[in-house]
């Protein structure tokens, strides 16, 4: 991991931009952290392009930081600078062909968009998170926040460092995620929102179901994809609060 | 308005029971309310029987008197020791005969059960908000919390003075009820238990669908209908806190 820009910003937020194995992130601080006092890490998830989703990401960070935590991001495979795949792209141009002719978008084109996505996202993350904890200042117990919620849910199954997700029902759920989600078991605060355009409501509330989870929330709120109200914002930080403290 | 007892609880809220032309009801108030200092006042929906539901009632009570607000509630038509309706009786014994023959709950069965209590318990709640509104000390705005839903939806369609609405997704929801829910504005917090063993999902979710206020959050959470968690019930407290404040 290697540190490319370094910047304090007003609030206190340190914000340091970082390259792992030619993957650029982001990982913002509170000047609190310390070796002596390491603070837990949330693991910003984003549909891919992080300066797209850079204004998004720096509230969920300031939040993050606000309640004591750290938070980082990393590029997914196939966005901002990163290579393109063939795959990814011929079933993102399918997609697209399937919404502008008002057709379903089939399972088998959710399936070659996503899965190949999570193979090669999820061990990236876990590289990201070893480079983290290994930071001075940064501890555990580690969050998941956001999308794409097949990785989260991924990574929510395989990474035992994760202890709690807030997950956004934003995305489209191949049946492979639904089958993994039988075997979550951490915490789980699940965002929808209600009238999210590029969104299959019904979808979104079988994977809840799904969840193998003791502990799983629901929170759904009027509005498309990008209007997730302020005090649900709140309630997913509280969730954390009660899980990463 | 009559009192018929009065005591100061160990946390100084006080409790007072009261009959309002025969209708029993309990008032509880937060020691710090007085005329020059009026509180908001949430009134605390139940599925009837005031004696059974005592226990949940007070729990609920306690919540809203520590978060400032006055908390009241009366009997429903029916419970308690109110006199039975035939119909009500009838519709009753048709729902256990359906339920324990495996059969589904049909919406003619729904509809005698639980629209009569709406037209008879909606004016007794107006009621006994026109005489908890007089009483010194308690102001507005108002929220209604809890269950029936039909209840809730009707007065929050109806009565103006209700500012804000937490409801409780734990009974059958007559086709006329969703018809209302398109025309209520109030913002709206609906609680959920996912595993309800008394409570159509679907029909929730369709209500929750249905409802016409332009802030609305679905708070689903795993579990029984007795099983709302502590932490869904601070969630509920914070909106009320938002509104009603």
């Amino acid at each position: 991991m290697r540190f490319t820009s370094e910047q304090r910003l007003d609030d206190g937020v340190l914000e340091r931009e970082f390259t792992l194995d030619g993957i650029p992130g982001i990982l913002w601080t509170p000047a609190s952290a310390s070796p002596s006092a390491p603070v837990p890490l949330i693991l910003l998830g984003h549909p891919g392009g992080l300066e797209r989703m850079y204004p998004r990401l720096l509230d969920r960070a300031r939040q993050s930081v606000a309640d004591g935590f750290a938070a980082a991001t990393v590029e997914l495979p196939g966005s901002g600078d990163r290579p393109r795949s063939a795959v990814t792209e011929q079933a993102r141009a399918d997609m697209r062909r399937a919404m502008a002719a008002g057709e379903p978008v089939g399972p088998e084109i959710v399936d070659r968009l996503v899965l190949p996505l999570v193979e090669q996202a999820v061990p990236e993350w876990r590289a990201a998170l070893d480079a983290l904890l290994a930071l001075p200042g940064i501890g555990g117990p580690v969050g998941y926040s956001g999308g794409v919620i097949a990785i989260g849910t991924r990574l929510a199954l395989v990474e035992p460092r994760i202890a709690a997700a807030v997950l956004f029902a934003g995305s489209f759920v191949p049946a492979a995620t639904l089958e993994e989600a039988r075997r979550v078991t951490v915490p789980l605060h699940v965002l929808l929102q209600w009238d999210d355009e590029g969104n299959d409501r019904q979808a979104s509330l079988d994977l809840f179901d799904a969840f193998g989870s003791a502990e799983k929330t629901l929170n759904a709120n009027l509005g498309g994809h990008t209007g997730v109200p302020r005090f649900a914002g709140e309630a997913a930080a509280q969730f954390f609060g009660r899980h990463l403290r």
